[in-house]
């Protein structure tokens, strides 16, 4: 996982059908002090109510997608807890 | 999932029998003003109704398959919405 | 999906099992004019014909299994179609 | 899988309800001496005991969320062993 | 798939339980002469025996896990062929 911080949201009145419902929060990613990597943002989908300003620990890939038992959405990030403390 | 926007199309006659009849887009990445990343490319998979011009968002990697709920296709990206509005 | 050029074949006699009778091709991507990107060739798997030369679509990581409908093979790269026109 | 080593702990108390009681532990990859790619710190899962300092194997990808036979967890990095040596 | 040398072994006696017996191998990813790419190792698991200095074809990702047909490992790189001969 990998840690960002919310900082707006994405709308899409078009969209696949069973994604009607889902908040698409963008996320930019936490780098390193004096990174040389580009701080390219990406859509998360969250279900925790995380909200612009938030620290999260987002999952990317296809384990995103694992939130259904049954049938899986076509979601590549997903926004798995909202960060109280980074002990490192 | 990643924002880009559509540029065009790829035609492919000889192809895997269970894609036939799927549109294959190619998609521009977005990416940060003055960024030095590279724009590189992609092709994805619209069910949407996405056209060249559209801003859209993408969804990458085997999550890009969860679209049908039997058998899942060789696939590794697909439009999953048309975007109104970033807020960010 | 990305767009890459047959460029060889790759000979393993010794394989996982579940693997014999698969063709293996070397793949080099297409990347832009002038790119300071490198272009690091990579093994695709082939079943719909393509030889030295096609220009292909490929699509990669653990979508490119989805092509038997039981037991997925282990493999991270397919060919999927054979490119007639790029439209862009 | 890649070899990292452990460095801190994440806590995180609004997060995913399936995810209450896993350990999320903060990896930095090791990279060769002189290396010139940025060494970019990532959270995973811990079920096997790992701790601040230990040397660990870790998958990354949807295939960290393989430890559970039935639903599967939205997680993607996890530690799969602590290294004893590497020879190599 | 790509292609890479093996270079050495990983030993790890706490791991999870059912990678027990498991060999895991250190990969030197091959890149083109005079590359700029940084040559970064990681870990495959081996069930062919392949063994140091062999030329071997790489599954990454979780397409690595598909080698038992029911509950998946936590792993994300096989090697799946020990290489005869690079024909480009």
């Amino acid at each position: 996982m990998e840690i960002g911080t919310v900082i707006g949201n994405v709308w899409a009145t078009r969209k696949k059908e069973e994604l009607r419902g889902l908040k698409f929060l963008i996320i930019q990613p936490e780098l390193p002090k004096d990174s040389s990597v580009e701080n390219v943002t990406y859509i998360a989908v969250d279900q925790i109510g995380a909200g612009v300003g938030d620290k999260v620990m987002v999952t990317k890939g296809s384990s995103a997608a694992n939130i259904t038992p049954d049938s899986k959405l076509p979601i590549d990030a997903l926004i798995i807890g909202i960060i109280d403390t980074v002990d490192a």
